[in-house]
């Protein structure tokens, strides 16, 4: 009876919040959001034991488990639902306190009732950040593939490690299958290729096979003996780069920033410059990271020429283009990574442009067989030679990780669904919402551009506030002008209207960057963020 | 009506195979399995145009996708229940040319339609390895945890990157909360931890704490100046261990493997040993990795005595839990892992002994702000300073991936609904059903055990059919030996009745490795294992 009042009440009014602190006790909370008081406060102590709590849960498992998991599945769907109607809010913002008086974080010893953990996976769908919402323009991904997220969804039923065709035949194949069509897409004659678990192992598995490729006996031995290795990336190419150097044992004093030019593409003539300082210093180059499609700008390195550098020293070529590289999928964007085909290796993330469900990321490279050589190790226990089918299916043969997740069967899954006409059409729509939006910023006088020509997805941009127009653009201007961003993307948090990042970049002040992905989006919300950006910062 | 026929046909029959082609072609091959003839082979090609097909994709696609996702749960469901029914086959073992010819794995240009792609689904679940089936005896996982599979769908369906509190709040609180549980568990006073894709990246990131920790430098500088760098580890720990050292600069050959037992636990006065020599050499030991549960054997290295070594000689001890950490759940035999809350850093993989979904890894370390300082880069256009939260939840700072999975998630909910006792339940089912196991092997003549007393759910143990009984053990005996294991193996994976994993270990020939986590596991499962290799072997 109090369940049942207890569930009406929950599901009749989002004002429910609710703390879950052991089988037998569920602590519910009825309060008005935001800063309104607590009259309504109700608290539900000790309900009642039900059936599906521990003591029982042997014997009813099955039916409960089974129940649950059809409970969530509805919220996968009702959450996709919510997300593309626009009244629903991005976020309904709370800091960690906020949340921490809501949901018990605390993992206890003693076991909650179903009930609860239901409870529990409805608050996390509601407090977490709708990244399918057609207004959520922050991150490098938005608006989940529905195919995907059903491969998704299939691989966390099976449950098997993609190390091995003897545990994973469907997942092995299916990466096999999707590793050699990506190497057509990016203009790989032949070669090999991994899914990786994020953006910056891909590119940390190609330093190593660089690195193994110029010199085999680092393997061994490591890189004590030897000379000075160094590597270049643009200042504005992804920070894992460096990170990569660091752990790698290079250093990342030896991940030598090339300068950009004002569109954020790396100056090739610094690139060569720097790779003939450090030879003059006695240190061995062995990679080169061009970026398809930067993290903050957007902007894509010019491949033929860094190429032409590559081949000239000898030097690794690898291409970075995990938010950018998805332009191959287009062919009136494709033209923008012209001698992408040209680098030793390519890292792309699907979870970026073409919206897998996150992680799906991979690494291919033409060097084939050079990945057994650079991560394999023999390991009798677990690649044994005697299989009744061909041991070059036990792929992790080839990788450092032995346990995987299987994350190219998604991907293998929504390209049969949407075949190359449908990501084409996805990449199209994207670039084309972006562009309309940048139209609108230039005719739009309280804006600003931060680079003329954006290649992707990217617009950079400042809002100038009524306060700030028509003044002298000195270092007071600019300092305040850092502060404009932020207070208006705190203001659209809390409200949830919109989710728009921002950040600063070397010399300038921080600018909204605007990231267009999903297909959703259309020209309504396009316009919708302009508008609510003045609304937002019109007292400013 | 073609399509109800070529549904009904589907159904009743697991006789019909499918080639998926393009989005008006779907070939349907009813053939009977394995080496039958094929008289009753149908073709269907051309069927109607669904209303699903590409064409109309944009406008009923959410239609469409909404049944697919809730076709892809009944298949989970009806998949966990079939797993569970022991006249299922582990798995319908076929070759990668012949899951060829029953799925078109290609990917082409063309889209094909949903009825397709569902039937790629039901594919999947139908050839995949049954994971959760009660006689997949083949490796460090089994059997799912349906809470925690239920948190994975979750994670699925919100579909976020868990680097920041801005984008994951709720994911990044159950980590932190999870990761404060960890630490409490494996005996940390205080530290912090993370989550990782996998025990070999887990290790990885303490390999580089601990460098981090003796040589700050190294960051920035690389190790090319310093001095050598030394590891070491078992010569039966995990061989990521060795990758690792490579990866990192530090050269497999500087990772010295230490001798061990006849029970395969490392021998602690070699450890002593191989550090002086490396001292002796100018190396500088940095870093000891001890094993809890290692792969083939289970065994679990002198954490106490290894202590003191490191200790001792200022050295970085880290514990490998992945497989073995688990037992500290347990109040019965936690005492196997005495010392273990003296290491530095542990990794642990909940994926393993209990049961949480593929990944979910995780690394604590008792060194509370190192991984901020080893791993940590300023990054102003991710991690903007002024937020309306405190930052210290933005949790990639301290990270070297950038977008992350929210692998946490799933163990949070699931210790949540079953709490310590939950948890301890399932370690100390899965230990005395192999404690049966055990008694059975020592019981039967025609098996003979590796180790004497094994300490964890590993048991290893060879096969003597009746061509070797009573003979004379010399080389050629054991060359005969080698080969047992793999004959029946490759017998039971073609009839399906069950998987068990065999490999060789150093001079020891192929043996078989039991291996038991999934508590649907009776008493007769367990005898079965044993009936099933002798009747495999009989003729041998």
């Amino acid at each position: 009876m109090l369940r049942g009042i207890l569930f009406s009440l929950y599901y009749k009014s989002e004002q429910i919040l609710y703390r879950c602190c052991s089988r037998q006790s569920i602590v519910c909370t009825q309060k008005p959001y935001g800063a309104q008081n607590n009259r309504n406060r109700l608290i539900f102590l000790h309900t009642r034991k039900m059936a599906s709590s521990h003591g029982s849960r042997n014997s009813d498992e099955d039916t409960n488990t089974r129940q649950l998991l059809k409970d969530v599945n509805e919220m996968i769907l009702k959450h996709h639902d919510k997300a593309t109607d626009r009244t629903t809010p991005v976020v309904k913002f709370r800091t960690p306190d906020e949340l921490a008086s809501v949901i018990d974080f605390d993992v206890g010893s003693d076991p909650v009732n179903d009930e609860a953990i239901k409870r529990l996976c409805e608050a996390t769908f509601e407090y977490s950040v709708h990244t399918d919402h057609p207004r959520f323009f922050n991150q490098q991904f938005s608006g989940v593939d529905k195919y995907a997220l059903a491969g998704e969804l299939v691989v966390a039923g099976v449950n098997s490690n993609a190390h091995t065709f003897e545990v994973a035949p469907i997942f092995v194949m299916a990466e096999k299958a999707v590793i050699k069509k990506a190497l057509k897409v990016f203009g790989y004659e032949h070669g090999e290729g991994t899914f990786c678990p994020g953006g910056t192992y891909s590119s940390m598995l190609a330093t190593n096979l660089a690195r193994y490729h110029k010199f085999p006996d680092v393997k061994g031995k490591g890189i004590i003996g030897g000379p000075r290795l160094v590597m270049f990336a643009s200042n504005q190419a992804h920070y894992s780069v460096v990170k990569n150097a660091a752990l790698m044992g290079i250093g990342s004093d030896n991940c030598i920033k090339i300068a950009c030019d004002n569109e954020g593409r790396m100056i090739v003539s610094e690139l060569e410059k720097e790779i003939q300082k450090a030879k003059n210093e006695g240190a061995i180059p062995i990679f080169v990271v061009a970026t398809a499609g930067t993290t903050v700008l957007g902007t894509f390195d010019p491949f033929n020429e860094i190429a032409d550098i590559c081949e000239k020293h000898g030097i690794w070529m690898h291409v970075d283009g995990c938010w950018g590289g998805s332009l191959m999928l287009s062919k009136k964007y494709k033209h923008i990574c012209n001698g992408i085909e040209r680098s030793d290796s390519l890292a792309w993330n699907p979870h970026k442009m073409i919206s897998m469900p996150i992680q799906c990321s991979l690494l291919v490279t033409k060097h084939e067989g050079l990945m057994s050589k650079a991560h394999g190790l023999e390991v009798p226990y677990l690649f044994q030679p005697k299989k009744p089918y061909d041991v070059k299916y036990d792929v992790s043969r080839d990788l450092i990780q032995c346990g995987r997740r299987a994350d190219a069967f998604k991907l293998w899954l929504a390209w049969k669904a949407r075949g190359d006409e449908g990501f084409e059409k996805h990449v199209d729509k994207a670039m084309e919402n972006a562009e309309y939006f940048l139209e609108l910023v230039k005719k739009r006088d309280n804006f600003r551009l931060v680079t003329q020509q954006p290649k992707l997805t990217n617009i950079s941009f400042w809002f100038i506030p009524p306060s700030l127009r028509n003044q002298k653009e000195d270092d007071e201007f600019w300092e305040k002008m850092h502060l404009v961003a932020p207070t208006i993307k705190t203001r659209m948090q809390k409200d949830g209207t919109m989710l728009v990042g921002y950040q600063p970049l070397e010399s300038l002040v921080n600018f909204f960057r605007m990231i267009v992905i999903n297909n959703r989006v259309t020209h309504e919300d396009i316009e919708f963020v302009l508008d609510e950006i003045e609304r937002k910062g019109a007292d400013l």
